[in-house]
């Protein structure tokens, strides 16, 4: 019988993956083999989800080509839109996204193929799917109309429109983009490697997204980013009618909270043993979006609590840790923070679940029996 | 960076539990200690997964609350019952089950909650849901009325009630009940592993079983005793029309497709060396099944089938071989088999998922690169 556990297979490698890689004691992070600071000042979201599905980088003809997939990709299937009034009432973002993501494959001729070609369109079609599933969760739930979308902008400024209902800014929007280049995929993360355990019953697409999606919804995941700002919203409203500065409220919260041995959510993370290069690009970004704001307050209680658990802990912001104002500040409400996330990583989940399915073993670990042994089962009557 | 990945977790211990263990040299499985061939002979469905979900065999007074709480666990959710027309008619049944669990938790009060009160609760309502939500399915997509469960009746019977439209006898619903305890629990497997893996972000208890519901529709693990039956009938149909007997055409077919180098359905076992002691009990039922059943062709054809696999590969049947027959004999529809499998089973994951929460680590492994390194980004007009 096999030895101890490795507890949550820290350490362990379960797969191989051409996708990205993480160099955590240098803070660094690729997506196929090119550099993430590189691609968060050049690439767009469009761009990446093909370089993560298709494996180089497009030229003019096949972005222009994959734009269009992802534009003829937008329309809801008849399930999804015959539901969608009772289940954006009755279910939660999350859980409206897993819920509605299943119902999705109703629509699909080719839900039950894992062929290359299959996956390939089933992968950009996810992709498209996912920012209008959100949009029209949220109008529907608003009780307004789903906004069309722009044929001249790209998937993230066309999310931000249908969204707030406003035309972002040339800064929103690349911004916005560029929150998803950063979030699009990340190894063996819980999610993807949830959805890769499934895939590898070869299970179709869809229910390895759902899994995905089930697995993202959890706190010690994509719910971080929600949870930071509803610490900062909450900490911002006692300190003011307390009339007391929210900075420092926050400042001694935080250190408060970590002496008392508390968990702060989007600090920290299990593979960078320093800064993810991903949280300097999103808080450049938050400072900017802060400023131009007109109400920098949550960019400067961040700015705090980074100090504070830096200087009491030893650890720094995670990705999730300045999405939060990066979102408020392009005015996503915080519930949809998470279902942010899953737009974007919808890419790395469909290209992983391709690489697994192409080179597939059944995910099969074993276990470390901790129970009793060796019990007589006694009849009802007998107990 | 570590070294070389365990292809498919095989061997690598991913967690603990107190629930399942297996001896795969001696062909042995144990529930919390209790030898599956004792609980084979001699308990029922119910105090199974009360012995899972809740630590040990009930005494009566224990057992009458359990299935109390089974008995009013079995009215359908406002969202799912609003949804069950147009999901039966557009999804198949995996895909299906998937999606009406998912929309479930829109009226699980404590859907959020990972608390133990709450999760113990919403496990015996998730086992009390999954009977029925396959037998709405099946009469919704059939046309007619779903049958009202007998209160008289445990789970099995009433779900051999609600499937077939008669009253099972007594052998039958008493084998059923065996099906079901045999398929409760079975330590890592994939399906329960996506659910630990879900749950290990803590995400809740729908999620996670909407991860392994996914999971077990795939081909290499819920998916697989559905196949069994289709390779039957299709040899026999084949056989029949061309006046040629099925169990010699089975025989000759499998021989054929080993020596091609094909896999056959329903043999061998990662972890047993030798016979799964579960198939031990399902060929025993099968058998028994198919003379009362006055055509014993397809269990003939499975024991020639077993002979010609053994001889040729030294394999044994794993659980989902002779199921498919004993559900065959039991007329459950063939698309529903795997179905059956995700009832009792729903035992397994819920008490996994508690075992998770009750001591959680996230599960995120690492991974090992193999692809390009080094690479520049060039704008998209100079490539």
């Amino acid at each position: 019988m096999p030895g101890k556990p490795s507890r949550g297979l820290a350490d362990v490698v379960a797969a191989s993956t051409a996708l990205s890689d993480i160099d955590g004691q240098a803070g660094r992070l690729f997506y196929r083999g090119y550099d993430i600071n590189q691609l968060a000042d050049s690439a767009t979201f469009e761009e990446i989800a093909y370089l993560l599905q298709r494996g180089s980088p497009p030229d003019r003809a096949e972005l222009d080509g994959y734009r269009g997939e992802i534009a003829a990709g937008r329309e809801l299937g008849k399930l999804v839109a015959g539901s969608l009034p009772e289940v954006a009432r009755a279910q939660e973002p999350m859980e409206a996204l897993r819920s509605l993501v299943s119902l999705a494959s109703a629509d699909d001729p080719d839900k039950d193929s894992n062929e290359p070609a299959a996956n390939v369109r089933k992968a950009a079609w996810l992709v498209a799917q996912q920012p209008v599933l959100v949009a029209a969760y949220q109008a529907t739930r608003r009780g307004r109309p789903v906004r069309e979308p722009d044929p001249g902008l790209g998937l993230a400024a066309n999310f931000l429109l249908q969204i707030t209902g406003t035309r972002p800014s040339g800064t929103e929007a690349r911004f916005f983009d560029t929150c998803l280049v950063l979030h699009a995929d990340h190894t063996m993360n819980a999610s993807t490697f949830a959805a890769r355990v499934c895939a590898a019953t070869l299970s179709d697409m869809h229910s390895a997204v759902v899994a995905a999606l089930g697995t993202l919804k959890g706190p010690l995941h994509g719910g971080a980013n929600e949870q930071v700002m509803r610490t900062l919203e909450a900490t911002r409203q006692a300190a003011e009618a307390d009339g007391a500065d929210p900075v420092e409220a926050v400042g001694a919260a935080t250190t408060a909270r970590l002496r008392a041995g508390e968990k702060i959510m989007g600090f920290g993370h299990r593979v960078y043993k320093v800064e993810d290069p991903r949280a300097r690009h999103l808080r450049r970004m938050s400072a900017v979006l802060a400023e131009a704001s007109g109400d920098d307050t949550y960019y400067r209680m961040s700015r705090r609590m980074e100090e504070v658990v830096l200087a009491e802990k030893g650890l720094y912001p995670n990705v999730d840790f300045f999405a939060a104002t990066v979102y408020h500040y392009l005015r996503i409400p915080t519930d949809l923070f998470t279902p942010v996330f899953s737009v974007s990583r919808m890419a790395g989940w469909t290209a992983h679940i391709m690489e697994q399915h192409a080179d597939n073993r059944l995910i099969r670990p074993d276990s470390e029996y901790i129970g009793e042994s060796g019990l007589t089962w006694v009849a009802l009557d007998a107990r």
